[in-house]
Order: structure tokens, then sequence, then C-alpha cells
């Protein structure tokens, strides 16, 4: 058997794994994601990054952002309810010089009860749940899904935008000024806002978003720990509004990088909702299911 | 008795009002809020607005982020319940060149059950409710209020980051990247932002936010359609927020902007909320009342 490559590439991110036909696999990363990609060159870029694993007869499966209508080749969505082996039928197969065949996996998407797509996180949520598995998969991010699995098959889907409105709010807003630079953050203050969050007397987002400014002119919050606090109080209304919703009502798994989901795994506790960690690399046991299917 | 001034400075805006001893009053306008001055000269930019009203004798009251810390002179907060006698009281003055007396009136504080702060909107809140008179004045804008009144006081209050919100996701986010640029926006949308934010399967703001980017992607949104989606969505959420803590269960007041008041008023119909129409010029009406006082 030829050596199987497969690229998870993202917005910010580049991520290849080959695997050799005893299934060792040997990884490269880099910061190439689609966006630092000039004028389209993706083959270009993928060349730079692995041009030594693209000997004729290799295949490699590419995931992500890279499918979508600014990567390379734009692949269709599967519509919920969606299996693993619907990814592997919709995916688009394209061949580049030195006999490299590329296939490249679709996204999915949900029309109700609300629209909603994701492109990359499904083959990881594919990789946490086998065939007859159920369960609710939390990939926590710029955009973080919740991902209701059913015996195996995605059957719905939510993304809040936890990831980009803090990355906004610290950057643009009034919050962001008061948030001392180069002073240590005080990471209590994340649970404190995760909590602030679960409360009944919330009065939500907005305005618990406030109340780091107020607490702060008041004395009643630290100014170093604000930015831990927004954190908290973001992350706590995502969480919030998945519990209200009933979406961590059984098994939640909790899938994505080390230190990302150490943070959710302390607001998940903090919360009293019980979570189990995925495999350490979703995305390549996802892959391996997909390669087991064909 | 002499002219009387007031003088209603905010972040970004500056209005002057003069009533002779008729009551009739003469209103200025212009863009210099404090933000707008430079190097702490306020009082150079005093007299370059009204420099011609500062006559020996006059008495002028100043309201707003001019009494903060970044403003002219900072007052100190009157901690909730608060009548506006409290706000006299607590009012600091300053003598300048000319025979010119000025009175900065404090802001509002309270710290249970969360810390919050307003400077400038009691005295608008003073203005729509009389002495004897109770309900929830809702103030829309940058950071919106909702005062609550009882019989004249002003017994709590809550702020949402609502206008911020809006506008730095409008210029940061992806959101905002959607949106086509010189294309009139559609405003049905802005309504079924407000509706989708009040149904009770709402996954909270952060939730629905990416259902405006999904809903685009998946041809069920029109471009035209995001940013009065992203509105209504955000001020429905604010809304949403103050009915389910029962801000909206007696009467509201709104107070503010025309514009502004009237897109608030929208979104109000649209949650079933009666809100009525406070006083034209809320401040200037405080102000009357204040003077009253004296």
């Amino acid at each position: 058997m030829a050596d199987r490559i497969i690229v998870d590439w993202g917005t910010s991110s580049f991520r290849a794994y080959r695997f050799d036909a005893g299934g060792a696999a040997e990884v490269r990363r880099t910061d190439g994601g689609i966006l630092a990609v000039e004028g389209g060159r993706f083959e270009e870029a993928l060349r730079a990054a692995v041009g030594d694993w693209l000997t004729p007869g290799v295949e490699l499966h590419l995931s992500g952002m890279i499918t979508s209508r600014n990567g390379w080749v734009e692949t269709p969505y599967v519509e919920t309810p969606a299996t693993l082996a619907d990814l592997a039928a919709a995916a688009v197969r394209r061949d580049i010089a030195g006999g490299v065949s590329l296939r490249f996996l679709p996204g999915v998407s949900q029309r109700e009860p609300s629209p909603d797509v994701m492109r990359g996180e499904e083959i990881q949520v594919f990789g946490a749940f086998r065939a007859d598995e159920s369960g609710v998969a939390v990939l926590p991010g710029t955009h973080s899904k919740w991902v209701r699995v059913e015996r195996g098959r995605i059957t719905g889907f939510r993304t809040f935008m936890t990831g980009e409105v803090f990355a906004v709010m610290r950057r643009h807003s009034i919050l962001g000024r008061l948030i001392p630079e180069g002073a240590p953050a005080l990471p209590g203050a994340f649970v404190d806002g995760v909590r602030q969050a679960m409360r009944p007397d919330s009065p939500g987002l907005l305005g618990d978003l406030f109340s780091a400014r107020s607490g702060a002119l008041l004395g009643v919050l630290a100014p170093e720990e604000i930015e831990e606090r927004l954190s908290g109080l973001i992350v706590g209304h995502e969480i919030a509004g998945a519990v209200a919703l009933g979406w961590a009502a059984g098994r939640v798994v909790l899938i994505g990088e080390a230190a990302l989901c150490g943070r959710y795994a302390t607001a998940f506790e903090a919360c009293g909702v019980e979570a189990v960690p995925g495999p350490a690399d979703a995305a390549v046991a996802g892959f391996r299911r997909l390669d087991a299917l064909e």
C-alpha cells in the first residue's frame, strides 16, 4: 500500500500526517493557514510543506477551510443527518502533477432548526465517536461547535462565536482598554465569570460584559482580573446557552487543543456538566476510520 | 435671576442649553465630546463653544462623562437608592475666571446585585419621572441602561453593552466582512433578529450571531440583510435579558435620540413589550427639576 497523507488545513493552521504501510504517522505543522496563502497558490504551499512526501501514486485527503469558497477546491455541504460514509461519497477529487491525487472532503450543513455549517470539525467528531456511539461533541475555538451524534450519525449541531467575540472584545472594546498590558492575568476570575453566566439572575451576555467594567471602576474587580473574567463570561454564556437547550444532558466529549480543552474542562466543572476528553488527535482518528471504509 | 446654563458633555458629544429668566432655552451642540478634547483643555473647549454665554455671576451645571476620571473634574458616585436631591447635594463646585461657577454633578453607582455605574443618564431619568412616579427607564446607546425608579428614586439599574458589541462586531468580526459595502440594508431583517433573540429555543447571543453567517452561506439570508439581522439579534438579546429579569413588567419609558428610540420602539413591539416615549429632551427636563429644587 502506498503512503496515505491527510491534511487538516484551516483558516490559520496547516497540519499534515503521513501514514506508512505499518500505520505509523509522521506529522508536519505550519502556521500556513489558508489566510496566509497569497493569490490562491495552495499547490505551491502544499509542495513547500510536504513536497518530499508527494511521490507518484500517493493519495491525500484534505479537510477544513481549504475546502471552502476561500480555499483551494470548494466542496458541497452534506446535510444532516450525515455519516462518515456520506462524507467519503461527496469528496471532490483533483489530480495534480507527479501522479498525486487529492480528495477534498465536504463540510456539513443544517437548515433546521437554524442554519449552521462546519468544515473540518466533522472529521474530528467521527474520530471521537464510533459507528454505534451517541453523545455530544464540543469543539471549542473561534467558532465553537456543539455536535450531536446519534448512533454514529451527525444529526444536528450549533455554532457559538465564542472565540471570535472574545478576541474582538479584547482588542477593540472599552473592556480591552481596561486590561493592563504586561501584568499577569489572575486566573481565578475565569471561574467567577463562568459562574456569573450560569446564574439564573444573569441578564445575558450583554449585561454581564458591562459588569467587568463597572466592577473594575468600583474596585470589586482588580484590573488584572478583567481579561479572565471576560473570557469566563463568554465561555460561560456559550455553555449556559447549550445547557438551556438540553445539549449537555447526555455524554459530552471535549475535543481539541489541550490548553483550550483544559479551560473548557474547568468551565464545565464549574457548571456541573460532566465532560470526558476525546482522543488526543481526533482528526487523525477520523481519517483512519475513513481510510478503513474505502 | 442670572442665566442658567446646563452642559450635557459625554464621550462623543457636547450639548449646552442656556435658559433666560423667562425659561426660554437656546441650544448649542458640537461633536466635541471629551475624547475630542486634547490634553485636558476642557476650559478652553467650553469657552470655544459657549464663551459668549459666560458672563459674570453665571452658573453652569455639568453632567455626563465630563465628570469622570477621564473628564474635567471627577465627581463621586451617589449609591442607589438615589434621589435628585442626592445628586444636587453631591455636586462638586469649581469656579473659573470671569465670575463663572461650575457645578459638576455626580454619577450613580450600584453594588448589588451586580456592580454598575452611570454618568449622565440619571439626569435624563429624573427628567422623565416626577417625584411620585415609578417605572423603568430604558436609555438605548453604546451602553444601554435600564433604570428602575420607585416613587422618584433610582433604586437599581443594569447596563447592557449593546451598541458597543454591535459596533465591534460590525467593524472587526467575520460578520462585518460579509456585509456588502454601499448596498442599502434591508430593514425587515432587524425584526427577524429581534424575534430570534426572544425565541425560547434561542441558544443565546453567541449562537444566534453565527446564524447570521451560516444563513448567508446557505442562502437563507441575503447579504444585504446581515447588518440589520446583526443589529436585531443584539438589541433583541438586550431586551430578552431584561424581560427575563422582570424589568419590563411595569411602565417602560423610552428615552433618547429619536432614530435610536424608533428602532427600540420597533423591537419592543416585536417582543410584545409596551413602552411609552419619554420627554423629547429628558436631560433638560431633569436640569429644570434640579433648578427648581435649589
